[in-house]
């Protein structure tokens, strides 16, 4: 990474681009509000705004590093979640092999604060963005990319893009989790055949296999582990057969946030390859977790004793009006939270300074630019009040956020995090 | 406007910030890129990328601006929606009186183009907010901003934030839709309370009414003339009894996406006030309309003598796996589609310049970075082929993207919309 690029987030200037951060702030750098320490509710910051816990980012980010380093598994983020450099530098810092990416755009955020290891989870069929990746391979001895192949006729129009390159492109063959699932070749005789077009191909250096477990059909552990020694079973085969001729280590990559407990466990009976393998761990929702579907689906619920993960964001919203004793609104909707998987969670209140449980509020709808609330007798809440709410999904939390301001559990903001979306 | 500020956009720089536009554009400023005339389907744009029309978009700007001339309407077409200074621009220059906005951020960034009228829809009780908002007014005697106001401790609360400023804030009472609906007060006679503290605070003005018909519970054409009929009486009854004397003018205002038509209906039987009236419309969602929710409820479906709005977008993603014949993938996901009301609808298919309507295929699920296709046998698709999809639900599709290209109907690529969220 470059971290000359990463300094320069700090010279950005606070302006209109951001929201939720203090009007007052406007045209400072972001290096110098962060030097003022402000407080998230005393500093002028204007709701809603989303921010990050400082000290349960660094405990998350501390967990996975220990986690992968117990199970032996290298380990590559899913940069997707945060799209934000300076995660994935303080990841990087904390023994990430790499970065995962899903789309090209992405990579081209990592590139431009030099990343230099990018598993990127998906097929790449697009000729300008092939293109582009193969400049970068060229130019940059030191930049790698792996990224998957599922079909014969993706390899035809990858090798056609790629006409002219240096450096070919390390592919892995995808297999899916399973008939009806996302991407990837349904069948091993298929993979096969993926990977003989993939010989065909100066263009392209086959290195290994890998897949995405949380899209095996009714999954639950028994499946899960059950697809997962399916996929190692691939990779041994293909060794077997010499496929992985020309790599110089052989990968085997599974693993989002759900299932990570099973890949630890199913990795861990690898058997020696003719090469040295990289099992490569990808989870990214970690990096902030949740209050909703992932506080639900962490594989830290089946084994408590590796630890837990932290939720880290709360969205700050402000009551704009109470019209009657069931019924409050917050000026935070759909631009402000994740929806997709659960509505926010009403955690807290806070009036004058003081923090209290959000009894008896509840958020029932979003609007585009309103939360609305279902207040039970209990319920002491009235126009001006902060709420502050938790969310569920990390993805489409951090996506509505250009910088988010990280505090301390005393309020005091530390550092801005910027996303590219 | 500022039109210096609006030059501006041109000279900003084309990088990792963007998604969809050409990698080899990298370094261009906007101007250069769009001088350069690229066709969006062989100038290197890379997949998924959203593109709006340039002749629907102008059909749509004109048609709206023809139906309020027509009807007497003054027009504040809602901001949120597209959040883009160039086509606030282009409203403005199409006779609208100003723009419509949700949040103080939204202001910020209306402001920094130097938009001089400004209707907030919301009440606004964020100090910090107000007291950015109170120094516009005051160190610029051209900017001019109404907000709601809907109870009367949110009056208490500007009051308290605004000691000290030299012009008053405009405001507006905001009644309820009904019980149950938004914000908004639910009766008169709360609605009259709240104007008696707003007439006792000299730091706000009343100066109209305002409300929002959509949110009429169980809408229909008849409940939502009557509550607008409600809202000009609460204007008249206020106009009588004085409440509207420091004003210049009187506000009334309503009017969604879903039922202009009736807004026109019963705001052409105001009667005359004691002093002017300003009858403002504030739908938003015209600019781009769409192919699911919107071109559902567009009053033009009731009145199509009056014209038709055309949807605008088009999302073009490219297909990465076709792993059965019922199945396919393309790489657009949450990041990239509106999917709180509809999911996206596959319209046309592109392979090697020739496009087709899109048959047999239907959009069946987002993950965050794919969609999920359901194929039937009369669909001709593979991998690498374009697919040109139609979305539901304007304001969380422009929200997805920051720098939008606008094509002519051959592909070629004339502008670049800049949003802010």
């Amino acid at each position: 990474m470059s971290t000359e690029a990463l300094a320069r987030l700090a010279e950005e200037r606070v302006d209109h681009r951001f929201k939720g951060l203090p009007p007052d702030a406007d045209g400072l750098t972001v290096g110098e509000l962060t030097a003022q320490r402000r407080n998230l509710f005393t500093g002028g910051f204007a709701t809603p705004v989303l921010a990050l816990s400082a000290e349960r980012l660094e405990h998350n980010l501390r967990l996975m590093e220990t986690y992968a380093v117990r199970h032996g598994l290298a380990f590559a983020p899913h940069g997707k979640t945060s799209m934000a450099p300076r995660l994935f530098q303080r990841q990087i810092e904390r023994g990430a092999w790499g970065i995962t990416l899903a789309v090209p755009h992405q990579v081209r955020v990592a590139r431009a604060f030099g990343f230099q290891r990018v598993f990127l989870a998906n097929e790449l069929v697009d000729p300008a963005a092939l293109r582009w990746i193969s400049a970068e391979l060229d130019s940059d001895p030191d930049f790698r990319l792996v990224c998957y192949v599922d079909s014969v006729r993706g390899v035809a129009l990858m090798d056609a893009a790629l006409q002219g390159a240096t450096r070919p492109l390390d592919v892995v063959v995808e297999l899916a989790a399973g008939e009806g699932a996302r991407t990837g070749v349904r069948t091993e005789a298929e993979c096969a055949a993926v990977a003989d077009a993939v010989a065909a191909t100066p263009a392209l250096r086959l290195v290994g296999v890998a897949g995405y477990e949380a899209e095996v059909p009714e999954a639950n552990p028994e499946r899960v582990h059950a697809w997962l020694r399916r996929l190692v079973s691939l990779a041994v085969g293909f060794d077997k057969d010499g496929r992985f001729e020309g790599a110089d280590e052989i990968v085997v990559s599974a693993g989002g946030s759900a299932w990570f407990d099973a890949v630890a466990d199913v990795f861990a009976d690898i058997p020696e390859f003719s090469l040295p393998v990289l099992k490569l761990l990808r989870s990214g929702a970690y990096v902030s977790h949740d209050d909703g579907r992932y506080r639900k689906i962490t594989p830290f619920n089946r084994v408590p004793e590796e630890g837990a993960l932290e939720p880290a964001f709360r969205l700050w919203a402000q009551v704009v009006s109470r019209p009657s004793p069931e019924q409050a609104f917050v000026n935070a909707g759909k631009r402000d939270a994740a929806y997709d998987l659960d509505l926010p969670f009403a955690q807290v209140v806070r009036r004058d300074g003081t923090e209290r449980p959000a009894a008896g509020i509840e958020v029932t709808a979003l609007s585009d630019q309103h939360a609305w609330l279902r207040t039970g007798p209990e319920a002491d809440l009235e126009v001006g009040d902060w709420l502050g709410l938790g969310l569920s999904h990390p993805c489409t939390s951090f996506d509505k956020w250009p910088l988010i301001p990280v505090a301390e559990a005393d309020g005091t903001v530390v550092e801005y995090i910027r996303t590219y979306f």
